[in-house]
């Protein structure tokens, strides 16, 4: 479509874009048809369950304008995988509507293209279109992935599936992307460079469970699971009210990175920061309690943490006990985009 | 995600929004889960072959932040659905992820809204997902439509399938929207409020030619096609290049509105925007001449236009001849975002 303004540009034209650093992206996977048609065709040559998510980011919102530009891609890519992983999807492709600021460079798009290459490696998901416009704002991308249910789940694990007297599980440990937002926003200081460096680098590149979310959901394992995006207890609210249950979370059960560890032991006012604060990409998991040793088998042969954290109730609330099984005094409010 | 910056809405909260004025696009459409979950679950009962498009538009680039928010939510679907017209696909769904700056109010939502809601019910396509996220620069609007080819078309059209030979034709009228486009930035003016209203209405409103698409594709009757987005001139030399063919345009075979043969006639300059302009989102085919006949038929019965405008060639270029035919001068420059 035409614009009304074409902002200014250091980049070669729209089409040798797509050419040099896209098409690379998406020629091994023939659903694109090498980005040179108006549309993608994805052919499935039996009944499938696609299962399909959308999330954009905003630069000056969700990230630094000024991180690191593969960062950026593979945070962008790995939000989206991170959905797929949650309702245990096999991914199948991607599509990427990018929108460039002015003062975007050819090498800056490279490096950006370079991310997203060794994410569909690591991964398994490849590009199969999308769209690249300018805008006189911040740069803005948004995917949309699609990824299949495998073939011997009897179902997707969804946010109203969870039941009473089921356990309540997390992968990996809390709060440390939220942590290391904290450090980049210089709201938060600490000493050890190999925290710095450990706490930053879960915010900028999350670890999407994917190969543990497919293998649960391959065996019918779990019955509620989702990603904790936005925050562990706004999260697990979504799970309770789409379900109609209550939950307890035993906070001595929460497993904490060692630098996450320090800090809180250092200032424990940070401890609702862990509890509320997002971007941690990790599964939680509502589970019938007896597939737990199955599920914490699975858990081990991919070297995942897998930890019990509490369960669901038959109640209305949830209630967060400390060690001391005392009521921790915290106010559960997910993060809200506006 | 976690924002690092919130900045400042008049909105109700994300999950208000989401729930007031996007779940009811989405309520009758089981694969969006209500857009209570973090992913649409699409179940396919058979084979199928999914046409799949992805489009994003800024405000101030390719549509005005004050236009009315229902054209503008129209206009977004419609550039989707319109690719999907381009590949005769059925529409199954789409997802949308929205970028809203702080100065979006809640009656601009329900406008917008109420805009989807009206072209989901002419269109037959639902909302099953998304993500709405804030953001300090433009609107941005990113939509991801899904379609499937009808059980009976034997490929999908692509621009790589034109042959030397192949008629080519257009649907609709050419250049109205380009014209539209020159009206609302005042760089060209127009004393008939009617031709004024029409042409402007072609800008903000296009048509997407869905129902013929999709019949001229189940009768197997086209080569290539492809929606005129960047320009006539633009796109056919997609054609052309993914082709390897050439083509003559027969620029007295063009069918134009009232309207813009008036302003043709009046400024014999604008000739140039109307064959290059973009945004008019009519079909682009190119076709084997023995199912002219059929075509015509179809496109009877649908009561939209469609004429012959030129043909494919074995050359490599795309010749332009007027009414005395004689060459055209002009040089072929699709539109590119940057």
């Amino acid at each position: 479509m035409t614009s009304q303004k074409k902002p200014p540009s250091n980049l070669p034209g729209e089409f040798e874009v797509i050419r040099k650093y896209f098409l690379p992206l998406a020629a091994a996977y023939p659903a694109s048809l090498r980005l040179q048609d108006d549309a993608a065709l994805l052919s499935l040559d039996q009944a499938a369950r696609l299962v399909i998510t959308a999330d954009a980011v905003v630069a000056g919102v969700h990230f630094f304008a000024d991180d690191r530009p593969d960062f950026i891609a593979r945070k962008a890519l790995r939000v989206n995988i991170s959905d797929l992983a949650a309702k245990g999807a096999e991914p199948i492709g991607y599509f990427m509507t990018i929108a460039l600021p002015s003062n975007i460079s050819e090498a800056w798009i490279n490096h950006f293209a370079k991310g997203l290459f060794q994410d569909q490696q690591e991964f398994g998901i490849g590009l199969l279109g999308g769209d690249t416009v300018s805008t006189p704002g911040p740069l803005t991308i948004s995917i949309t992935a699609i990824g299949q249910l495998p073939k011997s789940a009897i179902q997707m694990p969804q946010r109203q599936h969870a039941k009473p007297g089921d356990l309540l599980l997390m992968t990996g440990t809390l709060g440390d992307a939220a942590l290391g937002l904290k450090l980049l926003q210089k709201t938060l200081t600490l000493e050890s460079e190999d925290f710095y460096q450990f706490l930053t680098q879960r915010y900028w590149i999350p670890q999407p469970r994917l190969s543990l979310g497919i293998k649960l959901v391959q065996n019918n394992l779990v019955h509620a699971m989702m990603d904790i995006s936005d925050g562990l207890l706004g999260d697990l609210q979504h799970i309770c009210w789409a379900s109609g249950v209550g939950a307890i979370v035993r906070s001595s059960l929460i497993p904490f990175s060692p630098a996450t560890s320090l800090l809180c032991q250092q200032k424990p006012d940070l401890l609702e920061t862990v509890l509320t604060g997002g971007d941690d990409y990790e599964l939680l998991l509502s589970i019938p309690k007896e597939t737990l040793p199955l599920i914490k088998e699975i858990a081990q042969q991919e070297q995942i943490f897998l930890n019990v954290i509490g369960e669901i109730t038959a109640g209305k609330n949830i209630e967060v006990f400390d060690l001391l099984n005392k009521n921790y005094p915290i106010v559960v409010k997910g993060f809200q985009h506006f």
